[in-house]
């Protein structure tokens, strides 16, 4: 189970880089671990920076292909900063995770180009064709250039799943197979800060930089500038006030298990308006 | 001068891994310092894993924006392989470097639509638009989606300039500016792959995942299926054998400063055909 395995060695690459000022903890035969932000974001206590990364089950073709053959593949990192702005990237490297095709299927509405090829490698729009072909790396086709997501997401299967020796690439297992496990791979690493300056001022030049990037002149049909992870912690700060929204179909679905495994459903959950 | 620094910054790191496993060695005070995936290759004669980061004069805008803000950021990876196929990631995290808007504005051809923004931040093919506004970043506008090669880029101009205490986004200096030193950072990283597995069944996984992105079902409008440094390889190959083919301006250049200086010009510099 990919969830504590995570924090132990999140943790540990830590207590390396508190002692030789940087750590990288590999973990194979693992699965699916969650939110690779998490786990990044736990080297901020410590003021460190934290790193993040697994391998996933296929998904993605790579430029030239059509065929699902390696994952999405996220890259998570977390940066101590100075005030309440915060710097967590955690993105997939394909351009959308699967989901977003699964969610226009039902919905019939199109995607947008540049997200997903058909079963014999074309672009397409149309949602049914891209569930039967493959997702794009981040960059599209190769003119935007999809080559550029697609070597590195390779890349971080080579730090994630191919270092460790844990299974990479086609060899991984569908997520929700039973009989076997998916043999994922993570690789975290820990930055101490303190190894290079004095953290204070570290964390205050981060502040700066952030600042300027929001600060930067907005294009004419834009609002505002964010950084990375700003969006998620608005999220959180509102979750954290009124509650997680739930769609109508998971709250009657927890109802449903609840029911039939004899536990008493929380007294708060309900379907959000 | 970024090149003998790079160097000498990318063998510490090394050093330092071979110690300790693996090693990161940042540089303030810098300037360009060429292709970033030079120094990662270095790593490969010692069978470990290398990292080369830097940031660059700003060209770039951040999703939501239209000013050059941050720079091309490159990041290269190199990763030991057995067999012949390389691992050599070296790309910048913008979608186009700056020079193929140059070369798009002299020939008056358009743009690929997702490449750059005009002075008012609306996406443009044209490319003397493009020069008077920004480059965008990988991914291209928010739908496709920019805003991770923005948060990428961000998280390099962090570890290869606000880390070492190097100027950083809209600080930097232009390029060519010989009062100022432009004032770039950069970060090198070595991972010792004898720390995680025997070197030799690492390389064999490595060579074996590059096989099978290679062997992939391909589209049926692609004719190969590359790996990440493959492309340049060969044109290493043929520029040992043949030479290295220069733009007819370029060698008419280099002899003018050859003249101006009183250099013989060497007798195999001719302009290719």
């Amino acid at each position: 189970m990919g969830h504590p395995v995570g924090v132990q060695a999140m943790t540990l690459a830590m207590d390396k880089a508190a002692q030789h000022d940087t750590g990288i903890v590999t973990v194979r035969q693992s699965n699916h671990y969650g939110i690779a932000g998490y786990y990044a974001m736990i080297a901020l206590e410590r003021e460190m920076i934290g790193l993040s990364l697994t391998n996933t089950h296929p998904v993605v073709a790579p430029t030239g292909g059509r065929r699902p053959t390696y994952g999405t593949n996220p890259l998570a990192i977390a940066v101590p900063t100075a005030g309440s702005l915060p710097f967590v990237l955690d993105m997939a490297t394909s351009v959308v995770p699967r989901g977003r095709l699964e969610v226009a299927a039902r919905r019939h509405v199109p995607l947008a180009s540049g997200w997903a090829l058909d079963a014999q490698g074309r672009e397409t729009t149309n949602p049914e064709d891209a569930l039967a072909g493959a997702l794009l790396p981040l960059g599209g086709v190769a003119i935007t250039p999809g080559y550029k997501g697609y070597g590195f997401a390779t890349a971080i299967e080579i730090l994630a799943a191919v270092l460790p020796g844990a299974l990479y690439g086609p060899l991984v297992g569908p997520m929700w197979a039973e009989g076997s496990p998916s043999g994922l791979g993570q690789f975290f690493m820990a930055i101490n800060v303190a190894a290079f300056d004095d953290p204070a001022a570290f964390k205050e030049r981060v502040r700066d930089l952030l600042q300027r990037l929001k600060a930067s002149p907005q294009a004419d049909d834009a609002t505002e500038i964010l950084v990375a992870g700003e969006k998620e912690q608005r999220a959180t700060i509102a979750a954290r006030a009124q509650g997680v929204p739930l769609d109508a179909a998971v709250v009657s679905d927890l109802m449903r298990i609840a029911d039939r495994y004899d536990v008493p459903a929380p007294s708060d959950v309900r379907a959000a308006p």
